[in-house]
């Protein structure tokens, strides 16, 4: 069986093995105050552009995601999301349990334009039971997102425009950003995202490392205190610096860029072998997630070579299925899936 | 500088990083449901003479606390435990994060004892204003304790028939287990400690592996969609055979114990030179940390030699310090301090 | 000016002032333990045909919910409500900061179904990924609905049904009872109510009171120990019996009902005399909320006669807007509206 | 019997009642948007001062206690408490229940002092290992205190300044306020309070009214988005004018000071009559709470003519107890009291 059901099925790449290795005797410092993760905050900076960001490591997105949102709201204000959003559906409540509310907007394409957040500022702030209901001070986005859209420059440029003119948080979940930031058509820079957004981060699990999530807090508000939220959350890893060593492995010569690549080459065989047979996409993704509309007949013929997750069922005889390439898919295996369909 | 300041300086024991490397390219499923995790769970079960709990892995002792805590209590319930206990000072408020009040006990020695228990019982059941009240319902301890100490048999047991009787929860943080059931004098095993407690876990991330703490779930009612809690606090690694991996070599031929006894032999080697030279200890710790009361001017003259930590003013020429040894601390370096302890 | 834009303009029914001022200076215990609060709470019973529930007197509507609410879930489980329930929308986010997700429902007349419900705990448990996602546990139903639309005998019995099989409890939010359980067409008695559901509460606010809402816990799990959780929540009125003897004049000789009726009186004369002139209902309301789409011309005309809450823009030259009866309206008020509506 | 158990066993004093009948048919906006509320808060300021503050009107002192300091703290902080503060002891746990950690500093007589709060604040902010802890951002007094002590302008004024110097809100809890302030020795007005502390509340509950508290928020900080709190936490009455009636009788002609004085009063006549005999107090309260240490056998004797609160067992043959007057004891009442203690 070839694995094409998620992008976390193996360890590491084998560099930042290496790396834990070769270090694992050194005496370091706990909770991220080591030199591995010193080096791996400047390598991250540089890309980004802003010497003056903050960057923590943590070691899951979910984690990420409730330790920002609780540490960045007041009781009464909530974040804006995509109701297909990660933290709108697949948290468990994470972040309700840290006391706020999704706000859910509907969104086609897993996106959400400036247009909709500022109807939602004014949905709230021109009501005048505003205090009976939820204060929108934050706008939760992901690039890519969960269905591996992704945003222009032109419209993370207007939601930025319009987060700073009515005073909200932007913040970006970045778990696959590997994926978008070197996907064909893409035209988003780590450097354009920190100029952008208020806090982001940029995901290793999904891309190369065996776990972690490098948060870049830009907004100098959102910077007080937040380690404490860190320990309180139970986010801050007594080892540190196995976060810090493979940020560094990952960005100290462009392998985290390498590695998003890798993917994107390989979903383009999955994608271009749909296409010429005429298959539909369920959404257009230029990253490693391919949503081809299939035969459940073909789906049939395949589910014991390889693997996908059931995506939406769209008729009698037709299912929306993902497969998910990843730093470590084989670029024969791509292929030869490619060439199943074809052959169907 | 040779590090005694505490037990997790370096990275995880080499045959550890020896099966992450073995084992990188497997494909596995996510979040704890591969064949690693299958086989720790065993091992692990079978050393608690238990094969009915129930084990997850989480990656450190402060979100095991607050998502054990979390899951197991109402919102009007509390837990109780030593004024020093982990949760009650060094989780910056995790516990109350969670909405629950610690409710703290006096303690000389580190651990709470049958009778305190049951007095705490009993000033909130037979008050009249009781639920004006938290509401007592778990008793949080450390085995070992944050000094160092440990429960005997007689005194666990004590403590399980109070809360049995009483119905509360007992929990059992073992951040440092592997010490303190290696520990000179410790006449409790895993399997006492999986009979006598609801619910505790093996932490792995001071003893050997690079991060993790294997909890195990003895009580039914504590199992109920524990799942769940993991994901919604940010627990659930993605790449969860990373965690089943590190707990499979430390038990499958007791690494995990070795490793133990190995950090007790060289902090009784450090605690024989004090205890020669009569420096009395803060506390009595079998243990792997050790805490003698020190001249200042032996504690300046090693200052450059020996990082520990300071843990109590004692008088105006005396200070209680804490050397920790660890699985990973050369003998030969607990052989100098104590040499230099001898020789000053 | 003539105020129809709630049912909370004025104090409270006479009797319940003359009451308050006749037992002013009996003394008795606090927190709801006095003679007044013991004979309420068995008038309601008695209504309720079930001697063996609890019931509690609290001060608000969001304090009764959110109490309730955090009371009855763990921290992973959430309600299910209409989109436009009182939860979802107007409680500044109460529930979730309690910690628990709304788990909203489409729904055009403010009412859930049976098969929506099953639809929903379908979602949740057939989906493998089930921990990723909040766990249905409650649903929440307002009668009448925000909307003034009622449940019937036969989908109240539906609803109860799928609750029962699947292990759900069904809250139902009685702020305006009593309009609904004395609106024409109304086929559900407290009786009723208090077979099908779970827990339920009856609003006083709304309906003659100075403040207070009757809550009736009928499942015995929910009747585990509600009373810290309503000191918790802040919720325990020092002078509890200001609630008995309100509950106990509403309730000792059918004024509760009386006034419900009254208030449903003058909301018929107004929606007749819409009906008459040919508006169309924005919804169908039986009870004191009427919703008639109504000519902006007309509702410039009436603005300084007629105070009313704006509902939705219909059209370019249509409103629907929202007209409350209470306790309190004078039928002679209606009647002039009626008048203007018709004449206009 | 004769009640001295608690201040809060009658109604209000009748010109409340007298108001509320007169106003009983006044349509006003809902949420306290009254002209009530306007003139109450009006005639507050002018008690206070300060022309700039905001007043809010809340229900209990409970509610209060949690709303202010859920509002005012981010997730990491907590608020330093006397032991015996209402907040760490009597309100189950309301401050954990909104995620914050109630930092209890030991105390004899209910206060606290300026120095336990700069080394409170001192050993947070100088251990290196502070991230780790909850950090301390509001003291929480009151005034008077549990055991009806009270701090002079002077405990004020240095509490007031390491609070400012070490930018920690002073709030001062007011559930008694009326007896504080006309108490015997007291050298604290209103004005000084607003003038000294960042947020404080007046007490009408236990002072003659049915019930409902007056916050005063005067810390600029404090009061951005303050309303929202009140209606998340269910604190928000519809009827929030009969909160206004309230206050405005109370201070409109000085009600509420002659009932805090009346009540005063009553407690001297108690208290002389235990000195006279020569029996200790427990504690040294000038307010309308006295806690004498009397002889078993008088208790006994007194039992079935006087109820009381036990507060602690001193010896084998005395008690401390509690006589709690109001502004609604006869004066009578505490003279007979007064004569079977000197006659016992």
């Amino acid at each position: 069986m070839i694995r094409f059901n998620c992008d976390y099925n193996e360890g590491a790449h084998p560099r930042i093995l290496e790396r834990l290795v070769e270090t694992n005797f050194e005496q370091t410092a706990g909770y991220g105050e080591d030199p591995h993760c010193d080096r791996a905050k400047e390598l991250i900076l540089k890309d980004c552009g802003n010497p003056n960001a903050d960057v923590y490591f943590l070691v899951g997105g979910t984690q990420t995601n409730l330790t920002v949102i609780a540490s960045a709201l007041r009781p009464h204000q909530g974040a804006l999301s995509a109701e297909s959003g990660h933290i709108n559906v697949h948290e468990s409540g994470a972040i309700e349990a840290s006391g706020h509310k999704v706000l859910s907007l509907p969104s086609a394409d897993g996106k959400l334009t400036a247009a909709q957040v500022e109807a939602a500022w004014r949905a709230h702030f021109e009501d005048e039971t505003q205090i009976h209901m939820v204060q929108p001070k934050m706008v939760y986005i992901s690039h890519p997102t969960e269905i591996g859209t992704l945003y222009t420059k032109d419209e993370l440029t207007a939601l930025s425009e319009v987060c700073r003119k009515r005073n909200l948080y932007l913040f970006m979940d970045g778990a696959r950003m590997g994926y978008g930031l070197t996907a064909p058509g893409n035209d988003l820079t780590l450097e354009d995202i920190a100029r952008l957004t208020d806090v982001f981060y940029i995901g290793g699990t999904k891309v190369g490392a065996l776990f972690g999530e490098a948060l870049v807090i830009v907004n100098d508000q959102l910077k007080v205190d937040f380690p404490y939220m860190i320990k309180q959350r139970g986010g801050l890893l007594a080892k540190g610096r196995l976060l810090g060593i493979q940020f560094e492995t990952l960005f100290e010569d462009g392998l985290y860029y390498e590695l998003g690549a890798h993917a994107n080459k390989a979903a383009t065989i999955i994608r271009e072998a749909c296409e010429q047979k005429g298959y539909k996409m369920f959404c257009a993704s230029p990253t490693n997630q391919q949503f081809p509309i299939l035969p459940n007949e073909m789906l049939k013929a395949f589910q014991d070579k390889y693997s996908y997750a059931t995506w939406a069922k769209v008729d009698d005889d037709h299912t929306a299925v993902r497969f998910c390439t990843s730093w470590c898919t084989k670029l024969e295996d791509a292929e030869q899936l490619a060439k199943d369909i074809l052959a169907f």
